[in-house]
């Protein structure tokens, strides 16, 4: 029988979606399962984007163009450039969701055995696209207890070696919900200048934050012309995750020219999921206002409920919709289980993402959880309610 | 400034697409140019497949499960039994386009610098799927003078190593359109099964199958569960390229739970091309009748004309919709080009992909072009009759 090859054994598992299936025996058993375990808003789309998918007078679904159109990428630097990125059609390459922008990235500036420096805990499926591609990643642990903030810059340059091509941040980040700062990232830039090497940014949060705070974009800050690389995505802006479509923004001439071959060899990313996308960029300001003030009240419910469980440690998030708690269990993973398995109040329980999943060091984050605030406020309510009960539950 | 990787400059380039600047500047010039090159059909996408994307009432675009849903994936049994393959819903992930099909099962059957055999000519982009994964291609090579049939099964056993992994066929093929027989298929199966490989067969052409031959799938051949993986793809049988909806099928479980990794990874396939995907398994078989006539009507006047032109040598294709003719011609991309630049009769020249991109052995196949015959009958008679007076002004 032929063999799997040690690169698909090394492909890890996800670990947001590794207790699904005790999910669905619960509900097989007439559990109602609150579901914090991913990053699928319950948001609406914009209805400019549905309609003019439903409005489409196509009669052949045909190619797109592999880099996207040239009207679509020009209308994306419009967005940007409200964001205070400036930037043209020729720096962006369209791609089938953030998820490929990142694959392309990775595969163009590394070689196998290279590495990727990432602080922790970091979006899950990082990992994967580093096994994908046959590079290392080396992590830099961020703490709970400074909000998950930018490790001292030192730490960062004890790490690199020959093999580091790139230093890769999530920004707001999935799953810790921390927004860097401009220093934050002029330290990082001073550092990826000296080592010459790149500094990845995954903005997809960008829309997502609170507080009055001002996003700072590698791509706003000078001088990192050639080192910036920015992943972008529609999936949470528009609450579009099932559109896959994303891009790659980068004013490196090379990396554009190379990331576009990945592009080519995939020839097209997927038509309907294009109309909606450029479409969506004609989503009013007020739409974005009022999601915000939806997820700035979920984010306010859940943490001042959450910080009403004893000797739970939760950090306070400023961007994204996901914030990590620390539990006063030794080991998430099993009472994220049993919480499906064998526990219910009123025949409901919730789903949480154990958060090992989201550290390469082994054994970090065994007593933490990552919750999505994707649910309406009422629900959120209950679901911190049930994880207390659970918890309580658990230790005897 | 950071640099790109080795992997990344190794990327190829396209070969169908190449030439597209210079199309483009000759329709400035005003020229009309026939395309000959890509395998784009102008065929409408079935009507029901169209109106389920247009009739949808998502108010929320979200993702779809990573492995395609359990409906789309048993409504795909039900075809494939058409079609004499018995497969389960559990044999099937869904991926983005066969393009992905193909990523994903190398990266779960390969490591770096391992190696898969692939008859040349072959469809270019496995040699980009190749780079991306950090192995290699090693060429077997057919021939115009036999149509492009399966070489010599001893051919194959020379070029096995322990770094070999799969052999990998198109059938019916893009560019050759060969249609291997079930008992080439049979020689390839004591061969991969004597060495322990894998037998990757993409057969995303099975509906274009002329002549009244039979299409025999490597899922159909008995013995074979372990080693046989189907790439398979909506973009061709139901004219649905924008969709990039394909498929792994493979009754090898590890290799399922593999690819599953890579499909979490990525989280979904785009959501209203899954939509459109499900409803065209409904179209009616008169769709495909008609399709038929219509493709072996267009074959056979290609080929006709083709013929008269002196000195040209030309494939007949049993399925698919290219062929490959060889001209009286030293370099066939110079001979392209120069269509692009410097000819035009009543301003219209023609399009075609030099077919040395589809050959991975240097200096293979230069004097050769690949045809794809995805336009209306008479377009395909003056795109002749243009190639024709090209190769006389070119000689000249």
């Amino acid at each position: 029988m032929p063999k799997i090859s040690l690169k698909g054994q090394n492909m890890p598992e996800s670990p947001i979606r590794k207790l699904v299936p005790y999910a669905e025996e619960a509900k097989k058993r007439g559990i109602s399962v609150f579901h914090l375990n991913i990053g699928q808003p319950d948001i609406k789309t914009p209805q400019i984007a549905l309609d003019a998918v439903k409005n489409n007078n196509l009669e052949v679904l045909a190619y797109a163009r592999s880099e996207g159109s040239e009207t679509y990428r020009e209308k994306l630097t419009d967005y940007y450039k409200k964001k205070n990125i400036d930037v043209t059609a020729n720096d962006i390459i369209v791609t089938t969701g953030g998820s490929e922008a990142l694959l392309f990235t990775l595969g163009s500036i590394t070689d196998f055995g290279d590495e990727i420096i990432i602080p922790e805990p970091f979006y899950a499926n990082y990992n994967g696209f580093s096994t994908a591609n046959g590079i290392k990643v080396v992590p830099i642990v961020s703490s709970i207890d400074d909000d998950f903030s930018l490790p001292e810059i030192e730490e960062f340059e004890k790490l690199i070696t020959p093999k580091t091509k790139a230093i890769l941040i999530c920004n707001p980040g999935n799953p810790t919900g921390y927004l860097y700062s401009k220093e934050e990232i002029e330290k990082l830039k001073s550092l990826v200048i000296k080592h010459d090497i790149f500094l990845i940014a995954d903005e997809v949060y960008r829309e997502f934050i609170y507080d009055g705070i001002q996003h700072h974009s590698v791509m706003s800050e000078g001088g990192l012309d050639q080192n910036a690389i920015m992943i972008d995505s529609v999936s949470k802006r528009y609450s579009m995750c099932g559109a896959r479509i994303g891009c790659i923004v980068s004013r490196n001439k090379d990396l554009i020219k190379t990331t576009l071959k990945y592009a080519q060899a995939r020839l097209s990313s997927p038509t309907y999921a294009l109309i909606a996308s450029e479409a969506a960029l004609d989503t009013p300001q007020s739409y974005f206002d009022d999601v915000i003030v939806e997820y700035l009240d979920r984010r306010n419910i859940l943490i001042s409920e959450l910080n009403k469980i004893p000797h739970l440690k939760v950090s306070k998030p400023k961007g994204a919709f996901y914030c990590i708690a620390e539990l006063p269990v030794k080991d998430a993973d099993d009472f994220a289980q049993w919480m499906l398995e064998s526990f219910n109040d009123k025949n409901e329980t919730i789903m949480v993402a154990p958060a090992s999943g989201f550290y390469s060091t082994k054994g970090s984050g065994k007593n933490q959880i990552r919750i999505a605030y994707v649910l309406n406020k009422e629900s959120l309510i209950r679901a911190v309610e049930l994880l207390k009960l659970a918890l309580e539950q658990y230790k005897n």
